[in-house]
């Protein structure tokens, strides 16, 4: 209606000013950022793309992650440029930009995973990169067909969560939201040397989940792993095992405790806290992130924004990520 | 992002196509209404204009309906464009766009009232008339200031509420919550033949309260007339009683039972359900509306989108009265 | 801590005057009336003492009504002095008055009821009466004791409640919140002319509970008839089955909707709103009320405080008729 | 573990014995009936099974429906096995079993929609009726073919539903819980003489929609009809259209206002009290009754099992019905 | 009603195949495995029996743990048969099943007692060992006695809570939920030389609270000396302590922090974390664990399942430590 | 209404004796501590003042902190006597006693820090000091002045919050809960010698926060820290940095993680446990703390009292340290 004044650093168009405009007000973008058509018509190119995906009709519990996108972004108002744990302003060194949510089909699967290839595709066409807000985790799948064609090869996976998500079928579905990053192996697009889940934990099928999971190439860093080791030994292994390649990062938001993300559809008790989550990103600075994705937040579970907050503060950080290339 | 496909109906451009689109997904501007911009841009007048007044300061006990216009817009997304209760189509008959927040200053009382009076002054200079989502019940008096300047005389007010909010001073406050009718009486901005509270109920400070309000020039039709008389004849009394003049009508979704809306400022038992406030708001075509709220959402109060939907219908049917001069 | 500025009316002592205090703050006395130590020091004598009862260890579904009393209080901090509803002020003309809770021991039924009873009794040899706070419904049993013996006779009872509270045992368990009513007309504490359930509904055991309640001297209004005769025609109703005998109202939160009273242990679908239970009570005007209890009010299950504004609206009205003796 | 003590009443097995165990505990059948195996072992035939259908993928906003099966059993423990509004015992005429869950593929619409119809049939083919607990609103067209078959005709069909449910289709799928009366009344399975929502309101897609439903041979009976003419008019109404026709009747919970039916996935202001559904219900006695169901109960939105036990009641009158066939 | 497909494991009956069935639906038996009738119907001798005591009439705070053992079944249909974190598969080495609830009475506290104890015997007469899911920490008392009888001789106790509950009485009571301890201490219950208190914190009486219990035998980890000393030399503690010796492990769920287990009745703030407690439980495996509850679950006081999660996940690493006996 | 038994111990009346008494019931003053009233009344001089400050309009986001003090309060009933985490017993080695709550006016930000103040010194001319309830941090500058006339020298500052609460002013106003200590800073409250926020994180404005942070003498140690030196060694740094200075601590219960105080207005992910706070806040014991607050508990947002459980614990170990110098 008016234009709202905005922040801007180092030449790109930034969240509005705080300063001047209560954080409650008005559209919910991400972070308060520019929609992509506001960037655009003020003459800037997005860097990196905020993007919702609303759909969970791969879920196999408690449904609602097709609430997710908005309600990260309203959990996301309170978000500030300048990020002091790194040092870095992520709004800055790249311009980012809400890019609204794709229109998913929530009743034909395979036209689902389609669509969100191919706006994935036509997103990324222009070189920006997506942060992608689910949504479930069967989105992974299409994601990363995306991410590994822009990245003219396989990708490196980083899979924050507290399940594998390497199954085979579900009553008798190949896409759901425990068989994306199967699919993706199957399909090629991981960089088999550089795979690892963070964060699992809780019970499996049987001990032919962690074998075949081994088979295609996963190392797994548990929460009690976490726990034991800390935050920062984490993110070391990670970096060493990761460096140097092109690399895309999926976090389920169940990877953290329910205590920590109750807004969500399978939780499992003794996971991580969000500190170690964030204090494990930021230790990855330097990798080359060319796609990530936060999912698995379901509002109808949530109190108080707890998990929508957590899920923003991670986005926030992956931007920051996405943004060391630009 | 995407142009998303709009139901265009009477040569006005209407909601999302949500046969197409889902509803959970996008922007939640009011009913998924095209915003002022794209309206603007497609090249359509508007002549309602859907603003959020995102302002909460001048509450005396719950406070939170500073998150009221985004509550209620989210909780207005399943809105379809017919409305069989009254045989109208309300984005048909009228050009309806979302214009989204005011900036209002939480700080300063005066400086607020005074932004939103100008505001409210701008957004009708083109002759477009403004459904309002409030935020508490102070807006009220400066909306009114500008509807009483846009209609070039004093104007009729129906006032749904459970309480009178003619009240005078409050910790020595003159502009609260509980005084906008007041002030707006005592401003010569109510044509005082032509005032009703509809809705009342509950202990007030002293007989004195009910004196005052009568000497203002109010009629009150309590939530138990409305119990005893049925929704229809209420309807026919205020008709008649407020037939032919400028009409603002502003409603506190306190109106209703706080089983209907729980989530307010200042809940009064025994209040009256949403089907009895509809049914009087549909009993209402033919008289002129120049302007109109709903107010007191306090989001942090609901439960289930309970309040907000109610609230959306609320503005719904408002919309419909207003667009009848379109 | 400092002496707070008081409504004074008729002689009483009233509530703290909220024009000059907000109501959010201080202790949450009811309706943040006078603590009777402050009355008395001031030289009031109570003609009304508001007590709680915090007790549920006779319930036999969900639990928590010992929370009961507090939450009631904190949810009648809304409540004014001027009752328009009936052109009265309850807390003008009478000295109402805070007495706390009653210290009941929740691990011996006999000693816990024993002492509801000789506290009741010793609260009101002074010739105050009372509006008892709950609790479960248990305590009625010992409540009415103490109003027989004040009355000097048996006394009539309204007995507002989904369910009829004349069972005979649970478990073996003579004394539960299922049975206080069988109980009193056992010991003849009931006028057996003049009792009434009002707003019953929902599956009984059998036809027999039916039987053994007529056999006591019951009539029933189910919530169904209010429905269908609407809150004046009852009470015309009641008064005349009542009128000119001491009598004793006990109203169960749940014979409101769970709508309306969600914080309650053993809700009945089809129940009554909050307006029709109040319009019924303020039909009762000009009987002789000499003890009053609102019970069943479990706030774990509440919401918003909707149920405690319920009964905090109830407990203000029955003060009304309470007072109508001072 | 134990054999828990039951009423058993007319030579049927009925609840558990809540005088000698206590309803909080055990296995939560729906009324604590019987399972199906626990009543065959004990010689009994069962009459009337009450099954659940764990489903929801058939839904357009909020999902979560798959958990309505166990939220309804949940609260559906206060049951007891009188029921005075009809002066009938529904366990007592009928041998009422609880039949679990069925077990349907969340993922492939199709053969969830094949496998509900076959198990209905299953189900049915010992001349028992069903009970159905949704689960979405698109179980009821499978559930509507093996009725129909089950008739060995076209079935009259009652539809308590805040919306229509004949919308064609939504993102081209055919199968949704907004289409499935659409869907029967193009497959035959409906009596066109003998149909008639109840509760409708909230605003349509277009005037069309209206039309469509007529030619199908609709009646409609609004929630503001039910209000102005009361819920003895409406059965009396609703008899006289479908008297001496097998009957279906399916109850949408969303057909209470959202203050008795929170727990819902597309709430609409303006509805119905769960008393006006009730006393409807009760108005059908000595129609022919073959099916029901009451669907679209989502527990993540519910408060304090509030919807969960409207949806029990109203299960229970309906069990009523059906067993006046028994 | 149909033979739901179920895994089977080294001979032992198991959880239904959630690949064939999915979790959401079905009867809510503890981790979906089968009933002890389903088990010894085909044929196997039950190990390990998973048995509710819905009984909360011993607590002195907030009630409503009569409902735990539904809410903790209800929280553990995610549970899956291997356990990747112990290596170990929990219901392939013994056969688990579930026993259902007890039949207690919450009126009579001596007679409750009475009856969990003799039901306890009764249940593992077939020299199966317990699960128990409670109900408030009253029951530990009953449990213990038999535990006891069962071995032959005092058992070990390890004793996770925030609490010591080795107090005397509450209001003259010798039997609450604060004193079950002290009680089996004075009745020769427990192994002085193997007692210990783990995740104990907040205020007590009086440090003759602590003179007390250290005079019964009892040693006491922190919540603070677990922050300290981490999880795996707490355990490696506990284990030296009390290895060799027959140990019943009574898990208070309150024992977590608040914001791990809200739904609680007496929640103390600087708690453990869930993955702290399931990495100590962990580490005790090669105990002789011959009993184990865990107790203190208030699902009013819970949220999206946290608590039942939590305490579903604990009893599932329990069952892994009492299966080692098998 | 009755004298309720309370402990006593070295001479100062304690909390109610709730062996005798149910901790449910009664007024609801901190830990159920005599007021003030009663504790002069009993010939005791307090030492220690629990004070409510019911004030948020100094709220940049989510209000709600004016119910803080109540829900403190209400919060606060289970804490008892002695601390066995110091080996101290609050009570005893001082007179602490509930001085209720402020009267704050919530139109008029200067009125209402000026009568903070006045109160404040007020409370404290008889020489006790004020463990002070909030209420938004805006109270804390006037609080710091009052601590700083009473200190007769500006008082070092130990203050945990998220946030640094050093910014300059917001929508032109210089003082709101995001500035008190940049106004105390300014107007020479502070010893700039020994200032240190602990707790922060989350992003911020820019860096130039972070330097004129620094530039007022603050020093930092972020959550981030506190996990990776743990609490012993942050608390040692501590009083390392402030040892023999007069100081005020300060609490922004946000200081918490969103999982351990989700009931608060700017909450921020990967923030510090409640066992971490209380363990830094035990290391303390020796400095002179002559202060002290707990702000920003926002009830409207928190569950189960979780939020005002940690925030009573904290409130507990502060008046710990208070008590140190009485």
């Amino acid at each position: 209606m008016v234009d709202l004044p905005r922040v801007t650093d180092n030449g790109h168009l930034g969240p509005i000013n705080s300063a001047l405009v209560p954080r409650y007000g008005g559209a919910p973008t991400f972070a308060l950022l520019p929609s992509i058509d506001e960037a655009v018509a003020a003459g800037h190119r997005p860097d990196i793309k905020v993007v919702g995906v609303p759909f969970d009709s791969g879920v196999s519990y408690r449904p609602g992650a097709r609430f997710g996108p908005g309600h990260i972004r309203q959990s996301s108002r309170l978000l500030r440029p300048y990020n002091p744990a790194t040092g870095t302003s992520p709004f800055a060194q790249a311009q980012v930009v809400d890019a609204g949510d794709l229109v998913v089909n929530p009743f034909n699967m395979d036209e689902a995973i389609a669509s969100i290839q191919s706006d994935a595709l036509e997103l990324t066409a222009d070189g920006a990169s997506l942060m992608v807000l689910g949504g479930d985790h069967t989105i992974a799948l299409p994601l990363l067909r995306a991410a590994a064609e822009r990245a003219g090869s396989p990708v490196a996976l980083l899979h924050f969560d507290a399940h594998l998500d390497t199954w085979d079928t579900y009553f008798g579905a190949a896409y759901t939201h425990g068989t994306p990053f199967r699919r993706a192996a199957e399909e090629g697009l991981l960089d088999t040397e550089a795979l690892c889940h963070v964060g699992t934990r809780g019970p499996l099928y049987g001990k032919a989940d962690l074998d075949d999971d081994t088979r295609f190439g996963f190392g797994i860093v548990t929460s009690a792993d976490v726990y034991r080791e800390g935050a920062d030994a984490v993110a070391a292994r990670l970096v060493e095992r990761i460096s140097g390649r092109p690399l895309y990062i999926s976090v389920d938001i169940d990877v953290l405790d329910p205590a920590h993300a109750p807004g969500t559809g399978t939780p499992e008790a003794g996971g991580m806290t969000s500190r170690e989550l964030l204090e494990i990103l930021r230790g990855l600075r330097g990798l080359e992130v060319v796609g990530a994705d936060v999912v698995e937040v379901s509002p109808a579970y949530d109190h108080a924004e707890l998990t929508g907050i957590a899920a923003a503060h991670v986005a926030y950080d992956l931007i920051g990520l996405l943004g060391e290339r630009a």
